[in-house]
């Protein structure tokens, strides 16, 4: 039970009539950018939780498995990874993960917001070294227009950390076609591979959005890898789609998964990840296999317009 | 949203410091045994909940995948059942799916509730054929004196579908080497399979009672294969472990069982399950296979008295 | 502590960024019509709780509160109140303290919602009895539009018994200096007397509609007596305004007061207001008195449309 | 609404079946005593709120209401208070209040915890003059010893601003027969007056302490005068009792109240109390009138011990 005698609790919505809420011992640190709410609060349930407009980013408990799942896969499928660029990821443990392989040159990490990133910079200990690192190059940008600015074949991997889709925010051009395919696809070296966090991907709420990032995918690069983990925090199942450029790439077996690793990544051992944890979670299940199958949307610049709070702003550009 | 006006929310721990509410847009029928209170409510986020002492039960969104998981595997994996013995299960949603096996030709389920059980045969629709079916012999007693009481090798299959061990009522004994090794080793015809619910299996969770449940079996049983899947109404992955008696029986391959499934099972499809879903919640991930390899506790009638809050109730009988 | 096991709570807005919630036992009755949704719930802290679209109207602990604070002022006040006439109250409860005095011979009560009405009169036993009353004549309208079709000086009480006249919806125009002057003061017999709940009335509350009301008021009659009491179910001081028409009244002291509830009242004793109570309610405190002496607003039929969130109904039917 | 983001509630219990919930805007400042946890936290509802052990202690919004009312009218009705002597009240705005009167020579206060009154004195702004006052002398110990060990007759004015009795803890010993009897009355100068918070006063909450409170300072003075006043922060009317040791003293009325604010208190206006406020709040009404009336316990130091969780500690201690 609490050692503390206040309660505090932090509450959160998970749909339109259903809300969680865990304690709070402490208010750590509390910032705030032209964009976002940025608070550090200690939790007993949690340990420490960072919060984007009070909505949880990451937990002590449970954010390393969310990013081994994110970063590993790409990086242990590429040959031989050098140049990673990150879209969004500003509390630094993609990045983290990402510069544990020996291979890796530079990291280039864009996310919009300096207050977040120098908040988790100086806040977040776990990812304060990955933030030292020469190696990485972190610019306070957008995401798109980075990426676009990059010269053609520059990345090995790339890797998206953004807010869903649908959150209401700009990320939505981020999930069309015309991204991966005029800018994902452009800037990834050959043989060059891309992953996406690709929101809840439970048997309830795999359509919400992780079908049709995995149908839009699908529609522009030839082999795509879809994988599932319940994540606590996020309350959810949580998806990933692995993209291959190469038609020749073919997904690892759990013995080359371990080898790629024990070869690769410094600071061993990983906590969750390990060949047979890979393989079992590309096992879907049959109710969001046939949700895969039978999506049919594709996220087009265009319908950005039509689809309920999202991209918004983008469409209201044109 | 809601189409109704009042903010009416049921309210459940999901640890000490951590709770969830979701809304009730009716409370549709409410009774009391001398046991516990029973309620059916309905949700706009779950559908109709069954509760128990205001504890979520099952939900009309997710029991099925609950159910699936519970039975199938068990009797998929015995080439002929036809004897099923179920304690718990007052609901009757494990003995509706076990009734979907045509080979089965007595159900014998014994709950201690007659109030849950006349309850759930009125106002769970879905259930309500399984408990009018003739191959059904419910009987409202405790569920370790009737098998006790059964004559040796009378079933083919028995599934636990009881509380967890250690939520403080006297299920614990149902958990034990002495009657894993006494009664339900006793009771199975040869080539018999167990099955047991055993609990949170999260990565978070899977030490609570999940790997102590299987290390216990393990310690009887020459055979046992855990597995899990994430259950968004438990708000956690959520473990099986299946146990078989006879050494020469090993886990089919997802053609098996589909092949199995085709065959023996009514009114088709299965939701949920099919061959490849199975293979793969099979392939836990590292955290929890870690988890179970070193668990050294196994539970006994004997230490029932130190767990805390456990087998209070029959420690204090002996 | 409760007696039952669920954890369902009503939850409800007491401000922006302030809210309660208090346990609900059973969901007794629901309903809904095309204005709003009824619900009866019995809860262990108010007994049983009458909700309009959720929001808690009366309570069985503390309705004889506040109604006899409402009804009895009034008709002490009057020499010999005969007929009443009584604009909301769907309730019942003020038409039954009402009842009580023995000179009355007509009881009109106008609510617009005869799914409310009819919902109370079946299950608000307390007010039962004055539902079936033959001096009641119950008329499911508009309260306005039937007070305006009644024959000048045809009360010698009204009393107002309606929602805030900011909460958004028509009940505005019935707190306006045109409603006052044109159709109250008008409908009054010699003499007459009106009151109408005011809305919260604390030293905090006091200048959200309670001193624009008083104000009003003032800007009509001669003679205005406003007082609060500590309603708990409404979390906060009450305020009411009693009117006289006649600028010979004067409000009575205590002795007169305790002299005419005793002549007048049946089924005595009252359960809160005696003389001295009353006596001492009328001393508002020195936030309140200024509040009432400062305030500057009037309700007019035109500011209606300026006004966030009231007479928007009225204002768009112009 | 809230102008930041998180969803950040402090949770209180109101009853046993009913809580209340207020948004935080930030935590400002927590310690920790041997006591007690002290918080101090900004809300948009209440502006700063100080809590103890997570229960609201003030609120910038309501907490003068509360001190004018425990400190002016004992202090109004002593001819020439001099010196006073205060329970409890670390916070610091009782002995504010007090320095407010130019009579006044020395104020004593003698509160446990020095944390808290740390605490205070350095984060309540409002407070931090009173502490820096000359004539305050202010000790951290346990305000029943330090009382007893105080000359005799030695104040003008006593004032018990400590938790209720029933709270549990050892606050029970300080509202007894034999602690007014044999210390309060004896430290007391003749003609000295003594006030103490008495609890929640409500009509639905008067016979939890405040009716015992009342008939305890009646057996043992000539003269007990209540009064109430709805504290919206503490969601309930609150009760004081004022108590004179001179059978000749009597309540004054409103115009001699009010000359002597005039004349003894500096920085004037007062922001709640004058004359006509407080003689309006000493006509309690019927409900709770008869429950002084009728009430026949009398706290004892003998009967801590049948106390439901009141006086434990000191009932333990004989």
């Amino acid at each position: 039970m609490a050692e503390y005698a206040k309660r505090l609790w932090l509450e959160e919505d998970l749909g339109d009539d259903y809300r969680w809420s865990y304690r709070v011992s402490a208010v750590l640190f509390s910032g705030r950018s032209e964009y976002q709410e940025v608070d550090l609060v200690d939790t007993p349930t949690w340990g420490k939780v960072l919060l984007l407009d009070g909505k949880m980013q990451s937990t002590e408990a449970d954010e390393q498995v969310y990013h081994e799942l994110l970063v590993h896969p790409p990086l242990l499928h590429h040959p031989n990874p050098k140049r990673v660029y990150i879209m969004g990821g500003g509390e630094g443990a993609t990045a983290r993960e990402v510069l544990r392989h020996r291979s890796v040159e530079e990291v280039v990490m864009v996310d919009i917001d300096k207050v977040v990133t120098d908040f988790c910079a100086e806040h977040l200990h776990r990812n304060t070294a990955a933030f030292k690192d020469p190696r990485l190059k972190l610019i306070n940008d957008d995401a798109r227009a980075q990426l676009e600015a990059a010269a053609d074949a520059s990345f090995d991997v790339i890797i998206s950390d953004l807010a869903d889709p649908l959150d209401g925010g700009p990320c939505y051009q981020l999930y069309t076609q015309e991204f991966y395919s005029k800018v994902v696809a452009r800037k990834l070296a050959p043989g060059g591979i891309f992953i996406a966090q690709s929101g809840p991907a439970g048997f309830l709420s795999c359509r919400e959005v992780f079908s049709a990032i995995h149908s839009t995918l699908r529609s522009v690069f030839p082999s795509v890898v879809p994988y599932a983990q319940h994540i606590p925090s996020f309350c959810d199942a949580w998806g990933y789609n692995l993209v291959f450029t190469d038609p020749q790439q073919v997904p690892l077996d759990a013995e080359a998964l371990d080898a790629r690793i024990e070869e690769r990544i410094s600071n061993l051992p990983l906590h969750f990840l390990d060949g047979q944890t890979l393989v079992g979670l590309r096992q879907l299940n049959k109710v969001v296999r046939k949700a895969l199958a039978e999506e049919t949307e594709i996220y087009t610049a265009d319908n950005a317009r039509f689809i309920h709070g999202a991209g918004v702003k983008a469409a209201a550009a044109n």
